[in-house]
């Protein structure tokens, strides 16, 4: 059975999963925003297209409309004032079950055909979405344009890329013939056919909506699966725009586009807990809070929960041949999107004694000092720092400072900075305040925000053991080591891997490790409470589909 | 990282990867037990090996030892005689810790290498294993041979095959090289390491032990987890003799045996959810009752949770060209281990006015005594009978079949049937009760035993909806239909599809619906409440390990 959308895109999707067997890099969505790859106008009209959504509704002609909802506000300091359709979950889902009735008898190759089709419509809105994710999230530009729009749509295909590969191992048929002594062979003919498990509900976040949302969004619409994405308040038009594309391309294809739906909703429902615990869903894709994420997890039992939550990253620093690498590095990684990012380090373990280094042992206090230093230079041009920090995502990030603030000796004060063109924008830069490795409960959850602590431990074996031990309590979803010394790096390895945590060894070049490359870097593991699952690995997708059989003699 | 163990089993690995693929026949152990194939001798040895257990201690050099325990009775009508090590929970787990540190970091090519050795000296032990099968499960010999014995082991090596073919795609390295522009590109190196979730959980039940054992065994030993094997109080003897031969392998291989520990345990305690509710347990395989599987899948949240429970298993008779064939097929399948197979049909519905054969309508009534007919003619020789037959497993089988009696009109009674060689056996023929659609709270729930329903509805339509109904609300592992219209059979497939049951069309030869063959059924599909699993695809597999990445700049 095949399908023309997946005969268009077969080479991408061939290349694809040459990418997820060998796991180096490779991205088919450039992330360069350049003219010369997107086309001449192409920023200009997906601003345009941004600014004309502004102060309007958006039309989705999805069914069980009952009213409008939504009042997201740009971080940047203005209303966005688009409203969605408020859906009445039980027409909703009315209107989702005839329209799932000839999508799930569609089989993969119109599944993943239309999957791929979806995600280069989407590649080609990226400025648009850019704009979106930027005026949701408060991520600087660049990195709205990068991180929402081509990395984001990398881990999408990632996750056709391994549904494709786990479907396609199942034959469809088979002739299965059993010898029976001297006789005639028993001949039985076996057909194997992929049903997808019912709805997939994809729960945003208000950080990386897209990034966030599209593996678990494509792994479940590509083993045939209907999908309702229900968008975080604060970062609906992102996902919006997406669903809307996805509708379009359904319908072009000839399918019911309610296939795809929006559950829009504004703060302080519980629509969440309600779409999670009708029956028909039976995949659940989360990122957010552990307190929601365990939520999910204990509750809604007839459905298969991927959770992301919170977790505490961190740094261990024993020795070094460039501190002053390291600081560039490290202050980088902190001050990115104001460390309102999963994978941005919080906990940095530095030895009491110091650390070591080609110009001798350099104190603990000069190791915190550099760091401070390493912010301070690279957000000491305002313009600048604006670039890198984007704006704050909402007043908890801000409040969170404050509190962070009198925890302990503040190596490097928070400071709000001005935007040249946003006056409104709430933005911070980072805060690293000195603790003790006896100052556990402190440091041992997560401060999401710009906020780090400079640690200090007796040496770096405590330092090793405090971070083994926070990754499988707390959860982690990154890990770094700075350290000269094979054994040192040795010893940090088999933390890691007993902790479940990813980890990076001496960043000090181009290389961040807040930073997850699709198609190359699993991002979480699975084996520590940060995240139950990984992007992307077989364990995400083999799950969202089921293999019904029946057979006959022949 | 090779593994000797690995390379000497390499070529059945690699037919066995060829067999998943394409799922037609194959099996590595054979199913006769002949002595052509087994060796002259083998029979006569694997029995004198199992009389020379009974009534003496099983030892088991295990950690956490504290005592005895286990008093198996034979359901031919002797005890057993048998303990085995009683555990301390908190010794045994402190034993299993130390013994998994370097089980977990063996790698992949060790931890199969080791799985397939230890198949193999089950396979050359299938016979002590099959009188171990039978006198625990009531099984008649050829069957507990073949069920217990190669098929078994076809299921386990099927396991650690899928659980090869996901760990195989995850390379050891990759090197990331992201162009940068005029400027050299960035290049780091990845290593990507497979870890274990930790100790994987088999709750064994008491009619197929090995059968639905290995799975949940192989499949997590396999993936470097560490395996405690808790048996059914009345089936322990199978399991605990694999587990022996798991522990010598292991230790020939240089590890410390308790990486594979068995839990035996009595009737009536809490053993079962006192191992389920340890944090080290992170995989939980179970086969037995909704009611412990459900209890487990509520609370067992720390742990991936595979369960095969209660199900309804329904034949649709509609049409058929040779009544008497459809009739002796049946026959077999109601009979076959006094019905006490998990696959075992209970509902027929057929017509009230009949169904179309080559000789015009056959009324139902007609259809209900062939049915019965076929049954009687299968089993008129007591001698033969109690070869299809087996024993009864446990009292409440045959406190079922009395109160079954009662639903309705019977068509067949059950009878008692005394062994010639065993007369201490309680052997029962089925019982086949007429009911109508209408009597819904009847046969709409599991019956386990030799008990089958013959239920008149008004035509064809309603016996798929109501077999749809069912198997969606009630669980259900087969569905077998009997249809000459090929529009029929495609509504059935439909059903199917919809309600997630394998499909049988048209058995009258040798192949009956409780049976299913490893590497070519999919024994369940995850897809209705019967279990929420198949054995075996990747779903099976793929979460039972993680993948830890570290990285670094070359």
């Amino acid at each position: 059975m095949t399908h023309p959308l997946f005969d268009k895109h077969e080479a991408t999707l061939e290349r694809a999963l040459q990418a997820i067997a060998e796991r180096g890099y490779w991205s088919p969505y450039p992330e360069s925003a350049s003219p010369k790859v997107y086309g001449e106008g192409a920023a200009e009209a997906g601003r345009a297209a941004f600014e004309a959504l502004r102060g309007k509704p958006f039309e989705l002609d999805q069914a069980g409309t009952v009213g409008r909802t939504g009042r997201e506000r740009s971080p940047y300091g203005f209303d966005l004032g688009i409203d969605y359709p408020k859906a009445d979950l039980d027409a909703l889902f009315a209107g989702i079950a005839q329209a799932h009735a000839r999508w799930r008898k569609a089989g993969p190759q119109a599944w993943v055909g239309v999957c791929l089709e979806i995600l280069e419509r989407i590649n080609k809105s990226s400025f648009l979405v850019a704009n979106a994710v930027m005026h949701t999230t408060g991520q600087a530009f660049l990195m709205a344009f990068q991180a929402g729009g081509p990395h984001a749509q990398d881990r999408g295909l990632e996750a056709v890329a391994y549904a494709w590969d786990e479907m396609r191992r199942i034959p469809e048929g088979a002739l299965w013939e059993k010898p029976a002594g001297k006789g005639e062979p028993i001949r039985m003919e076996k057909r194997f056919r992929i049903v997808p498990r019912g709805v997939g509900l994809v729960i945003g976040c208000c950080t990386f909506p897209t990034w966030n949302g599209y593996p678990g969004l494509f792994a479940s619409l590509a083993t045939g699966n209907a999908v309702v994405v229900k968008p975080h308040p604060g970062a609906i038009l992102p996902l919006a725009i997406s669903v809307r594309i996805a509708r379009e391309v359904l319908r072009e294809a000839g399918f019911d586009p309610d296939v795809v739906t929006l559950v829009a909703h504004e703060p302080g429902d519980d629509v969440a807990r309600a779409l999670a615990m009708r029956p028909e869903v039976r995949l659940i894709d989360f990122t957010g809070s552990t307190a929601n994420g365990t939520w999910l997890e204990q509750h809604a039992k007839h459905a298969q929960v991927f959770t992301e939550k919170a977790g505490v990253n961190q740094i261990v620093v024993d020795s070094a041949d460039d501190l002053g690498a390291v600081a560039r590095n490290v202050a980088f990684s902190l001050s990115l999107y104001t460390g309102q990012m999963c994978t941005a380090p919080q906990n940095i373990y530095v030895p009491a004694g110091g650390i070591r280094t080609p110009s001798g042992t350099v104190p603990f206090a000069e190791v915190a000092a550099a760091l401070a230093d390493g912010v301070g230079k690279l957000l000491a041009d305002p313009a600048r720092a604006v670039e890198v920090l984007g704006a704050v995502q909402n007043e908890g990030v801000a409040r969170r400072i404050d509190a962070a603030r009198a925890l302990g000796t503040v190596v490097l004060d928070s400071r709000a900075i001005a935007h040249p063109s946003f006056p409104g924008a709430t933005i911070r830069t980072p805060l690293i305040v000195k603790l003790d490795a006896a100052d556990r409960d402190k440091y041992l959850a997560e401060w999401f925000g710009p906020i780090a602590f400079v640690i200090a431990t007796r040496d770096t074996a405590e330092s090793l053991a405090i971070a083994r031990a926070a990754a499988k309590e707390h959860g982690a979803l990154t890990l770094s080591l700075y350290a000269t010394d094979p054994r040192v790096v040795d010893e940090a390895i088999d933390v890691a891997e007993d902790a479940g945590v990813a980890l990076s060894i001496n960043l000090t070049a181009g290389v961040f490790v807040n930073q997850s490359a699709a198609f190359s870097d699993f991002h979480g593991t699975g084996a520590n409470p940060a995240a139950n699952a990984a992007l992307t690995d077989a364990a995400y997708v083999a799950g969202r589909f089921r293999v019904v059989q029946h057979r006959k003699h022949l």
